[in-house]
């Protein structure tokens, strides 16, 4: 039978994933990949979660390997909002203020579900996280498309456009600001305390909700922290954590923090989307979270990604520093840097070039909503060993001349001083 | 701010599930409860998941810990198809033929988002699976709802209906018929050989898909196998079964089987829901069907559930069998029995007095999308033991008598014969 003349109108609209695609061959011998976003398997605590899941199977059996609530392990609960406090100084938290979700992946499709119609507005930044972009285009609304700058977007572009919504009636429409507030994927920059005032501010003018999105917050490797959205307006944001960056991505858990009718709702969606989590899942989490301190526990494997953003730091001033038009942004944190090339150089068009030179990182163009711009890629340090860096980089540089002598595009090589 | 205001449609659609509410007090000490349709905790194979665990965080983390594809565990794949193949004589299954799920409901949800538009028309059973019925609700299609008999839907009813639709034009925007085609939830009953036959032939006739849901299946107690209407129908059909009922609810796996362009379909939708469910719980469940066979395993616990339904019945036989117009349902497998109660008798209604009597059920009305069958309620023999299998449908009469003597209902007391 024709499955095309069955398909909802939201199924017709869902692209597979390109990253999926591009990253098939990611794991083929002699390949240097930058694409995935992914941690570096060796800074799993696997023996230690290996012990406390025999345990908790074991001795938790009834609770672990049964159905378990919506919301989630309340066990869970009780060691985040410790960590919180601890750590971010938010003591307000309770129960009720928290969902578990399956990664932040599961948090941003059942905030496109609770909040999102086709008559909705959102304002996102541009390039846009390509899982938050799939979640939210899913629901068809309208995107406000926020230029990103050096210290988080354009809020005064924002504010025009919302300005522009209040004259004509539909305001009431725009629903939230999607921001990720730390080393943001894949634009590797933060958004400044100013910004982050700024924006709150905004919120409460025209009156929305700010989702912000922060799974990387806690791999910073210098500079300050800020203060995060949610702790300075907890009733008008909804806060994604997940564990995939600070523990393991295999658990699939992400932690959603809000007010609490909010939670409530979000909660109701997941419930009709899923029933509940894995208890097993989420015990495993909180007994690791009652021994160890995730936040101790994670400094080696910062120390480890800290060194390897330096190390591509170097790579790319050693390699790219005499081209012209080359740019690159040195994150604080995080997984990924992001790279600007020359005017005319379309990284889609060149990927499989780069394939051939067994490098691999994801086309720029991966992460917009609307026309994007094709000279910037995503590059993750998170993966390769040093000397891998060093190499992939050089097979980067080697793949830009070769394209730019295939396409006639003249790269300006800078005069030394 | 007033959420109300920012709410999609859709979530305003979502209500609380009254289960839940139902079963708040469930575990309270001295409660009976024939409430949930969760398995025996006891039965779950704890000590041989305790180990498998800790065996492949310790060697298999990099797979176990990490992210996963979307489709889930290739290993499972390959062992869940050689399960089908020998027990189930489904030998055509490629891994592009599947994909696993959050448990069934996830399953459920996907086919709904797949699926399923305000302008779209399905067929459910009359009662419906709750579950099932907040998952396809969310997309706000139409219904027909289709009696259900002792052998499983009258088909005569959907035919009738089918037909109506096409000389309306509509038939186009039929997408499928939803079947629980054994132990129905709530209702008990399983669809006869005959009647399968017959709905494959609707669904050729009026070009439709057919979801047939099978969480029960392989907890049978008595009476033949009944081939399913996924291995008479490959190309039509969409076959869900789950982990759920015959290994641990805790691991939240649902296996999804059928064409490989529909099953394309659900995984897009799935990598927007959720990006991949956990590998964890995923290779969990491979290795334990590589070690053990997952049929012979549960060997002993459909023994313990037949054993407890045939209590269920002989309790209600003793308690009930003077009582004119109380029926039930004797399932040949499964988790529930349904009773019908006297006209006039509203089992959500009696629910409070109930809960006073410390036995707790599912009132019927939890189960129909449209007007409900009130003097209906849902049972489940699975985990209460024999002695409060006995001692709870003594309080259920007096519950009963209680209630009708309180509304002036008058019990009809058959004279022996």
């Amino acid at each position: 039978m024709k499955l095309e003349s069955k398909l909802s109108k939201v199924s017709n609209r869902i692209k597979s994933s390109i990253i999926r695609e591009l990253l098939k061959d990611a794991s083929l011998p002699g390949i240097i990949s930058f694409g995935g976003g992914v941690p570096d398997p060796k800074t799993f605590p696997r023996e230690k979660l290996a012990e406390i899941s025999s345990e908790i199977i074991n001795k938790e059996y009834a609770m672990t390997l049964q159905y378990g609530t919506t919301e989630g392990d309340p066990l869970l609960k009780k060691e985040y909002m410790k960590l919180m406090e601890k750590y971010y100084g938010v003591d307000w938290l309770h129960e009720d203020n928290m969902v578990f979700t399956v990664g932040s992946q599961q948090a941003l499709y059942l905030i496109g579900m609770t909040f999102l119609d086709e008559q909705s507005w959102m304002s996102a930044s541009k390039p846009i996280y390509l899982g938050a972009a799939s979640a939210f285009i899913q629901r068809g609304p309208n995107f406000i498309n926020v230029p990103l700058t050096e210290d988080g977007m354009d809020l005064d572009y924002l504010e025009k456009n919302l300005e522009e919504l209040k004259q004509k009636g539909e305001i009431e429409n725009f629903k939230f600001a999607y921001v990720i507030s730390n080393f943001h994927n894949p634009a590797g920059v933060s958004m400044s305390l100013d910004k982050r005032r700024k924006l709150i501010q905004l919120a409460e003018k025209y009156d929305f909700y700010i989702v912000e999105d922060d799974p990387y917050g806690a791999l910073r490797f210098e500079g300050d922290p800020i203060p995060s959205i949610y702790s300075m307006a907890p009733e008008r944001t909804v806060l994604l954590n997940t564990f995939s960056k600070v523990l393991s991505p295999g658990l699939r858990i992400g932690a959603v923090m809000g007010p609490k009718d909010v939670i409530r709702r979000i909660t109701m969606v997941k419930q009709a989307a899923d029933l509940c989590s894995s208890p097993l899942t989420h015990r495993l989490a909180a007994r690791y979270m009652e021994k160890y301190d995730l936040v101790e526990e994670i400094q080696p494997t910062i120390k480890l990604y800290a060194k390897k953003k330096d190390w591509m730091m170097e790579a790319l001033e050693e390699t790219f520093s005499d081209i012209e038009g080359i740019e690159w942004v040195n994150p604080e944190g995080g997984l990924f840097t992001w790279l600007t090339l020359p005017e005319g150089i379309d990284t889609m068009d060149m990927f499989p070039l780069a394939k051939e030179n067994k490098v691999l990182y994801i086309p720029g163009e991966a992460f917009y909503i609307g026309e994007p711009e094709r000279n910037k890629m995503r590059m993750s340090f998170c993966l390769p060993p040093k000397e891998d860096i060093f190499e992939g980089i050089k097979r980067l540089r080697k793949t830009i001349e070769t394209y730019c002598e295939e396409k006639g595009i003249e790269l300006k090589i800078k005069t030394k001083k």
